[in-house]
């Protein structure tokens, strides 16, 4: 990996946007930058995405992911239509409170798997995965009869993750933030810089996101943060696939897309049918749920020395017949072995299944586990 | 820059999708990659871009814009659902045509401003710009009571540009090709490698796409043409931003967004009111038409050394104070300037006004200047 990055060979003119801590960012030394959201997302500073893991793991991380464009929601009708446009019946999130939600098209497909704030009996921000769903939202509003107002805001999240994560956020902003429940938020400044914190994020640990209300303010934010986390020996790092595999964390785009539905990843919890509300993808989601699906997304071991990221989707056999694929697969260096995911027919989902991948380094035995990797509530050795 | 891509840097797992070419734009020597609708664009080849340029306006160059995803509608009332999702009147789009168009949000903003073709009489497919119209499309869809089915296919743009290609596509595809008019299209094969040829581009220049409709055989249809280019020192390039802001042309996410219309971006052309069907932001449109738009996206000179393509918006200032931001600026080798656009209030909209721009450089003086820069009616010299 090259010192620091080339963004000539990542953007071309200005098209692609940057955060509000993007200079930070670069001046933190990240050597990669992605592209989520038409906007660059920081992908790794140490040399070693090891170490970043370790920090993860031992201390605590800050990730720009300000990629996470919010959708704001606004104006009479918004419970409504924010409602229609997720299974999860919202009559359960208070004011102050956060969902985990997927949003689903007329036939089921996942269209998004954002986190959802609402801020007001009328006012929700949901902070979205990789696709235009502001354009989504547009167009089911078109036509719908609704009063609502769909805007991206100035609001940029930074994550912060890991076990010391609690006292740093402490030191930052006091015990109202420390003693948020899970999926709880605040309304706060830090010295006056407006934000909003909640007791989310991506990673399996304990961990936070602030989401900095004011884009002028990035680089003042990035630094107060820096300098409280050093004692705790803060780290700029990338989102963590090691870990948010090991958590059974999916990502949007690769494990899950607009041709699955929620029960085929896992995420059925999230449909919730029984309640009076319509929601778009309703009546197919009934169907899918009644009759069962075909293929499911299995948590997979993978033989062989330990794999880098992957870069593809890798084919998955059964014999000589190709079944499936591998969506996303890494070493984890305290379970010691090679994990992963597999879009798989229901009649090889079975843990205990054997089966192969197709590799860059070759076919290789792959066995379906239960997922997830690392249960949170086992104490697990720290890597 | 670096000999050839380094992957690592610019995706993180395998959430952004390949090509059909991919291997092929590897192998003949991509440097860098930047992400467009979730899949990788080829940036550039050659270590000097004006070299890329230099083939484009002197022999043939072949981009793989497999990123201009297709969005197809079809079903009972595609015709209709398509000219409601555009403000230009579909009813003058013959079957075997294609339109330049704007797809526009209920306030008149810019969704996106993709090529469509008309393969039936309802059967279309828009070539798209980096956003998701496919989302788009089926939020209008949903509720609008239109029998219409919406995908993305398997389909994969090859755009071959410059005044070689004529003769190139002879030999390839004959006559039939060649004479396309400009925004006509055949469904035909290569070999039987099934495509579509159409007689569009994005570069000012004589060109054709090829739609490849079958992936899994992109490589042979990359090395099909590069064989057949060969005598008309054909290159692999990528998009020449130097050659379509000489010819005027627009880059979706920067020199246009959502937060514009089609008045303020000189596309008002493409805005049919006196149609009598509806269309998405008619009436918004039509107030904006009559009432005038309040800032433009002009042609401008820039003065100094030669610049490379800019890669963030650049402030524009009347003096101290902050009118506008430079979206897209360049040197041109044969122009010996450096050209762009910027979106200024209207009062400083008028050729010849005197502004500056705080480039990279330092505040640099720019004068607004007509567009297009290059004049495809006049005899220029050749770089």
């Amino acid at each position: 990996m090259p010192a620091s990055a080339d963004l000539m060979t990542i953007q071309r003119g200005a098209r692609v946007r940057r955060s509000p801590f993007f200079d930070a960012t670069l001046h933190a030394g990240c050597w990669g930058y992605t592209v989520y959201n038409h906007m660059l997302l920081p992908i790794g500073y140490d040399d070693d995405l090891n170490e970043e893991y370790r920090s993860l793991v031992n201390d605590v991380t800050v990730w720009d992911v300000s990629v996470e464009r919010q959708v704001e929601i606004t104006g009479p009708d918004a419970f409504a239509f924010t409602n229609l446009l997720t299974p999860r019946d919202l009559t359960q999130c208070k004011v102050g409170q956060g969902k985990y939600v997927v949003i689903t098209s007329e036939d089921g497909g996942i269209v998004n798997d954002p986190v959802l704030l609402r801020l007001g009996e009328n006012h929700f921000w949901i902070a979205v995965a990789d696709s235009d769903v502001l354009l989504w939202a547009k167009g089911v509003a078109y036509g719908s009869g609704m009063k609502v107002e769909i805007n991206e805001p100035d609001v940029s999240p930074l994550q912060i993750q890991g076990p010391k994560s609690k006292p740093l956020m402490q030191r930052l902003f006091g015990d109202e933030v420390v003693e948020l429940q899970y999926y709880h938020f605040v309304e706060t400044a830090l010295d006056d810089i407006p934000v909003v914190v909640t007791r989310t994020g991506w990673s399996g640990e304990v961990g936070f996101e602030i989401y900095l209300r004011d884009g002028s303010r990035g680089d003042e934010l990035w630094q107060r943060v820096m300098q409280a986390g050093k004692p705790y020996r803060i780290a700029a790092t990338g989102p963590s696939d090691i870990r948010r595999i090991e958590a059974g964390i999916l990502n949007y785009g690769i494990d899950m897309t607009l041709a699955h539905n929620p029960f085929e990843v896992g995420l059925g919890w999230l449909v919730q049918l029984e309640q009076d509300a319509d929601f778009i993808g309703k009546e197919a989601l009934r169907r899918i749920k009644e009759r069962g699906v075909t293929r499911k997304l299995v948590g997979v071991e993978i033989e062989g020395e330990p794999l880098d990221l992957n870069m593809t989707r890798w084919p998955v056999h059964a014999g000589a017949a190709r079944v499936g694929e591998i969506t996303s697969a890494v070493y984890s260096p305290r379970l010691e072995k090679n994990i992963g995911y597999a879009m798989v027919p229901v009649e090889h989902a079975e843990p205990g299944t054997r089966l192969t991948a197709a590799a860059p380094v070759g076919e290789v035995p792959i066995t379906v586990v239960p997922k997830p990797f690392v249960d949170p509530k086992k104490d697990l050795p720290k890597s």
